[in-house]
């Protein structure tokens, strides 16, 4: 059986509508650890939600309104988690970073044809 | 660079028809968390699913139900976490609740016109 | 009030088209872990992202991939999550499995007829 190894599991809350040099941020974010070797990152959509700027919301305009909060959630050695966040720093405006321990395994299929 | 703080996730698991005061649950937790000052909350809806009334499922039903699992993501100091506790304790009626710890990083966009 | 309990919050990251035994992995996991008795689990899909695979896309093809990440996530007593982790094993080629700690507390609905 595989054997977990330590890891850090990084989630960045952010709205779908934040942007960063044009692009929305997830999609930012994402091709930066991409770029960055990380062992995987997924995004994830929220239905309804408040952030930092909850301040400016109602209770109706939350409901309405179209930018939804989107998670987005990367994992790998701490490492490797410590170099992306002096980026992260520079893209994030408004949002939330939480950072944890956990164990990972990673599964690779070898038999697949290249 | 930012020093990140510690902090609590708490994670919410119900089902999207479940209801609070005639109104969906998962509405009611996410303006409970408002109300309370939170750092912010997330609502992600699950495409399958099942939970504390698992036993009711077949798998059948389970592909074919409407009743699709929530998970609503709240993160903030945890003396704030621990004092929407009592209130989730009355909401909840089918559901589960985990916490666990975490490093947060928060960005607020000072620059923003208010 | 509830009083929390230890447990372990399994999380694993496939893609929406791995397929095991001619059926949905995705599918295949959660109902295995209907049948081993968990408390329950959730299918989260993703919007965007990569995993195992990452190097097979550019962020056109990752953005245009039909292939999305799924997460699902699985919460019990750490006992019960070790006799998941043997069958996943098997059923998992390309992925990432996380297991962490967490608190954990169950709502059960008793009023309801059964």
């Amino acid at each position: 059986m595989k054997i977990p190894c330590e890891a850090e599991l990084l989630r960045i809350f952010i709205g779908e509508k934040d942007r960063y040099k044009g692009k929305p941020l997830f999609e930012a974010i994402v091709q930066l650890a991409r770029e960055k070797g990380m062992a995987g990152a997924t995004v994830l959509r929220g239905m309804l939600g408040f952030g930092a700027d909850s301040h400016m919301h109602t209770a109706k305009i939350l409901r309405l309104s179209e930018d939804l909060p989107v998670v987005i959630e990367i994992v790998d050695q701490p490492e490797k988690i410590a170099k992306l966040l002096p980026d992260l720093d520079q893209m994030i405006e408004d949002g939330l970073v939480t950072q944890e321990k956990v164990r990972m395994t990673v599964y690779r299929n070898t038999k697949k044809k290249s």
